[in-house]
């Protein structure tokens, strides 16, 4: 069982019931979730020892959060306690032409606290093999963003792969700061994976021809992309998920991959959405499974791809699927039969 | 801010959940609403001085009809209370091939019992620009619709712009008693809004070729219907809202205005519903706001059917969104990304 | 008031909310169903005099079983208490790509513990015109089938019809298995209903060119399948439910009847699915219903397949539609407009 | 297994959930209940052929409350279908210091609209042993009362038992409105039922010494006033239950019989209260089938007793108990232990 | 009507149900309160004319904050909006031994945000008669503390009647810092309300003989409590809640007050609890209102105190009762007998 | 850390909800429980590396299962997975004079099907100090109690502490079947915990004049039996629980613990009861807890009956406390006042 280690926030996520809207809503679902707590949940249901590092305060609802990992089968033995207080995002879930709505609340979050130095990350990577953050943890702040670079060049050091989504948060950085720091990250970056407009908000790397609003996407232009990303940085692989945006409740879903040789088209999957946030950390922590079992980059898209779409019909960020089921999807059943 | 008057009945609501029928009901979800109350929520949403009228009971429901308004901004300070009881419908929202049933039980409600004299009129229009009721509240009795001809009298005289929904109920009065009521209202009516049934029940002005059960829509007959309208009781505008029912999840929606001059269609949206009991009233609070501010016959009636397009998205009878989001959607972005 | 008697298993039905799947569950809705109890369920909505037979044992659970039969109206005089524990069966329903997910939890249920003798047959079927049984009951264990097999020995003497639905289940027993024991009882049965896939399993009867999990199918195949049972066994008709699985969400629907002289195609339904379980049974109830009332095997056909996409849009598995709601359909109404 | 016949109204009953006062509600949980649907529902959970009688609307509603009776083994065979509406009472139950709430909005029930020849008494009376109606009934209105009169005189004819819970309601009727039509049926009746208030407020016998509202009760003036209306009207029995209003929560109950030559005293149950609604007529219920039973008058009330102590703990007006749960606890065990 | 103006804190309030602990939790129940607004509600349900000032995020969870005010019947009309964040508190109720917890996420909140000069008092103040605050809105930071000196400042000037609820918040300040900035406020005040702790905690004026961790309180030395706060600070008068802890679910709740001449105890409740949050603040809004009409302070003390043991039967920290709720407790029937 | 390891059944626990009886139930809470992982669970909670040891089925409940257990810090790595099903208990929670009612479905559960040889016990008990079972596991069947028996004696010859809480269950097997299997396992056994009935139902060891129904307890004839109790066996330790069932909803609750030189009594808590199930496994984990700490029989007993008293308030079987909130109820805090 190989191990994987994540390292970024974990939020108390607040959603409405029943498509109302926040004026309406008098109770709140409370999940937890982040984009590298996703791809570890992913992880550990596919039978991977996958750790999530992070720093939530020390009071029952960081306790919640930490119980939340474990229930689903994450090493949370690294997290660390302290700090003022746990972020929370609050979810309006869309539908058809109302879009979903976040409002975000992480500011002053634990995480934001911690420092160079907090986290023995020789320790932690030990018997590791991967090593995965997203764009949003070095987004969060200075010295957050010291701490990634810091993990990063340990896992590096180590042997270790490591896997970066780009994730761009237009709330929490402009592209101007988020260039530099990202741009320094990609020297130990192996992996990117980027979903539609990633690449072009960090790195200005754009692809021609496509409007994300109104669902037409250029599959070749978005190969194009990977490629530049590949060969800027020096990659093995460069992964873009491709979202086309009909409706809330409406999305088709596919990505490529680009290996360095050639690039993949994944099949493309028709979704009707129940809950699309943690989608693409669904397609990455599909991805870093597969990589690992020694699949191609073609086959391990095809597994992040049914494994994303499977995603996007479960409430909450969790990907809570197994391998086979993947597979099953991989293997052209979507006809949603009862399985009994 | 504008201030806009509107005068009908608020019920009580309470609908099955989880799309459970009527027998399998084991609770309700209650909120209160009504044409009228429904166009009053929506105008007060866009910031206008939105006030209602109504009579309910002197009873906790009562109180909570009028909370209900209040929370979302409606000036309830004119309500009067006494009377027997308040309306109640029972909804059973209908999904692909079973339509929604209701249930009313609004006979014998506090609003039956006005009399002309019972409400202050020019001090209730005091400073208001626009007065709307809908065919439904003269329906519910020949008091009431005293009572509303004696309003609209009154906002003429003071100068108000009048708005009515035809808005046509088989089960309130049949159209040989409808049309002579009807007919003396428009006297006094500069606006009048439509569904794609309503002209033909009441004044018996068709469109030719439409099968509303089978969702085929005839765009020009219904233009034709429009202008007729106009022409008949010398209107200012005439708009009809064209629904289009493939099924009860999923429904055309799209509307027309005929100013005296043109007739003007709308874009058509293809909506994956929620609940669609008050689309037609969010239309029209929709087209009230746009013409208080000054927008041609085309861009509010834009305004009004991006408005009930994204009320089909919203549990209740209210519609809560706001303008940017209506512009939104106008604007062109159905797409239902996630705003973040 | 005909009088129409099913035999088979009930059991406690405990499914997942909120789409949820198994392992995020906090709590299970929890109804009552089984194949035969679903069509006795059907057929006292439609106003007969429904009785249903089995074992359940005596606690409260078993009480809750009979309450939920007993409040549809159906007939539940003749059922037998005692024995081990209720079954239960564990529903996780699907959406867009991720199927349907059923744990059967049904070993060891009373209804094993059967013997022939233990119900009074000629009592039973006093006054009544029908008997429908499904395949899953004499796959529950040889007493069951033996039972099952005295039943229909003594409608059949009795003058009953007897129906029954294939329903082959894998889970259950083999093809091997089920052959012979079908076969003996296809003797006294005059009416076979089968999905597209039960025909093959059950008696090797297959249809060509069709591959059920993509949403394929070829009508006239599954005429000629309809056909052959009806002449192996020499049945009075066979009606075949012909599903397409687009996806969990949305389903195509239709069925054909072969009544020894012709083969006829009902309407197709293009259904937004709330909850699938039970639609083959809402399908058998309708026939059944139908066919009592004289109608011809195509109308009959047309009224079972309405039924039964009317079932998919109601949670639970029992079918909660009167005749009028289902006539209204066959008539063409699809368009889910409100009924108020 | 005897045949008890009840008649009166059943409503919908919709109540607030976890606390919560009206104007806090955004969901009701539903039930159906009324007095004497009530004691039918016991009677049926004791094992007694119970049917209750009476007319509600042609609607789903009708038919929804139709089914809650079924559901729990009432015979709803003669109940009639038509009029105007279902009548509804709205619950808001009551804590500490809180009273519990109720709004009724039973006016225009569908009963309301029955008249004498509507019931074919003698059929319904057929085979039955006892006739059982409550106060609220007649109270109704005149039409409703011409009904029960015939009823009652039937009754007496054919031989039945006939009692009534006296039940007085000031909202619907007053004392001096009350007193002749009530005296006019207590020639008919054979077993009186009371609470601690009725007596007095419908035939002006009042017991000395007690103040309600303080939860102070002199057992012994209660039991002269059990003896006054035995001998007034020539009763078989007079049974008058005493409440002791600690708070909306905690309650004293105990009940005294006067059989014509002793006053027999229960024992006295301190309860912790889930919903109180229907307490009485868990005690009309228990005290009928005890009597049925050939219990002695003391027996019966202590069955009685017992019986109502434990609906007080059952949410809903029903009483969801069977007789060996009731023996159980006349023999003294109320230590609440698991049943395991 | 009069009109009371309170300043202060508006939080969102998400509780767990069902008496879970937070660990267990996996929804939350979401209201809105603080110490001045939940007065205002009190006042608002009494039909006082009452506005509540803070500032909330411009944010859909700061317009549901307002509209949950709105919906009470509050005037939040001068509310200023923008800031970082809504402040949160997460509630977990005690049970039993099981104190209740509170982890609050006030940090940051908007509020901390406001400036002298933000509000402008005297067109609030206009028309109103009386200004309450209480301790906690100080504690919150300097700056709001300034605020609320500005806002004391001007109220004095106008004449209006100035309250204070000490309400000490270790949380949020230590005694030592509470003292000076609470003392300047005094000079402003004319009527403090304070807990069995807080002039302890605030001032140093401690009872003797008391331990409020076992239930036991002596009256008189909180009267001498009441007494020394009135001399010290020059106050109209004084009011003392003692609350006795007996467990999470009982307390014993009576207050006391000294105007200058006499100390007046309350009768004393022994209440079952739903909710204690909010508890203090629906007798300070009961005692504003009583005195607004001109009660004596001994009259002001039993109306609050009976308001205040409503209270504790409610969810949510609003007090949702009328005057004839409160005066009918205070008239001696706290029986808790169904009102219908 | 200490290690300890428990070995027994974990079930589905499906709870009605809201004081509604079986019929009424139209949902389920799902948790999940039983003795061994009771005790696990409270161990994990206060920092114990607690390790559960069982076999569930391969399936989404048997891994729902395990994920419960996860959530709560439990080590789940030596669980087994297997078998036919998972074993369920339906819970009927009691209020007042009704009792809780327990219907269990755990016959052919996979742990059943468990065989000497199956579990590594050298390897699981490795770095462990004390195994814990209760009498339930052995009741399941021969298997059971062979591997049972197998696990106690390498726990002994390992140098494990090991305790029994005898947890005699009626339904499991007959007090006949019961003494020479537990008598067997005494051997190995050094902590025996007990009920106030247990001893006495296994062993035949009674405490003289008392009845558990009516809740008299004379704590010196339990003395006597803890006393025996040790004799008989050789034991280190015996502590008897003591609970007075004064209703279903509240019970006095103590313990007392003979160490072989003296009886110690514990504080007497009055409890209002949330949820009683896992009652006496709180105990036995605060015992095991508070003894690996080091703390004396009496004080051990303190923090057993103090951890205990809190899991009455807590829903579900497992005890969500820490050791500082234990702490705070021993030191006398029982005042339930709010922690902010």
């Amino acid at each position: 069982m190989a191990r994987v280690v994540t390292f970024g926030e974990v939020m108390l996520r607040l959603s409405t019931t029943g498509n109302r809207r926040f004026v309406q809503a008098e109770s709140f679902e409370a999940t937890y979730g982040g984009g590298e707590a996703n791809v570890a949940c992913s992880l550990a249901n596919y039978g991977v020892d996958a750790a999530f590092v992070t720093k939530v305060p020390d009071s029952p609802l960081g306790q919640a959060a930490i119980n939340h990992l474990r229930r689903y089968g994450v090493d949370t033995s690294h997290i660390q306690r302290g700090g003022e207080r746990l972020g929370v995002y609050f979810l309006e879930p869309g539908v058809s032409q109302r879009p979903s709505n976040v409002v975000y609340d992480r500011g002053h979050a634990s995480i934001n606290e911690v420092e160079p130095g907090d986290f023995d990350w020789p320790l932690i990577f030990s018997g590791a093999e991967w090593f995965h953050f997203t764009g949003i943890t070095p987004a969060l702040g200075p010295r957050v963003a010291a701490v990634t670079l810091e993990a990063t060049k340990v896992a590096k050091e180590m042997g270790l792969t490591v896997s970066c989504d780009l994730n761009y948060r237009s709330k929490l950085w402009s592209p101007e700061k988020a260039r530099p720091t990202m741009t320094q990250l990609m020297d130990y970056v192996d992996v990117v994976i980027a979903n539609e407009e990633d690449a072009d908000q960090v790195f200005g790397i754009a692809a021609a021809a496509s409007d994300v609003t109104r669902g037409m996407i250029d599959k070749d232009a978005y190969c194009q992309v990977a490629c530049e990303l590949v060969e800027r940085f020096g990659l093995q692989m460069a992964a873009i998920t491709l979202r086309e945006s009909l409706s809330a409740s409406e999305n088709g879903w596919s990505a490529l991959v680009w290996d360095g040789e050639a690039c993949h088209h994944t099949r493309r999957y028709s979704i009707h959405i129940v809950d699309r946030v943690g989608g693409g950390d669904a397609f990455g922590g599909g991805l870093i499974y597969a990589l690992l079992q020694g699949c191609s980059a073609c086959d391990a898209a095809e597994f992040a791809a049914a494994a994303s779409c499977l995603k996007h019909t479960i409430p909450g960020d969790f990907n809570h699927v197994n391998v086979s089921e993947v597979l099953n999807l991989v293997s052209g059943d979507g006809s949603g039969r009862v399985q009994r």
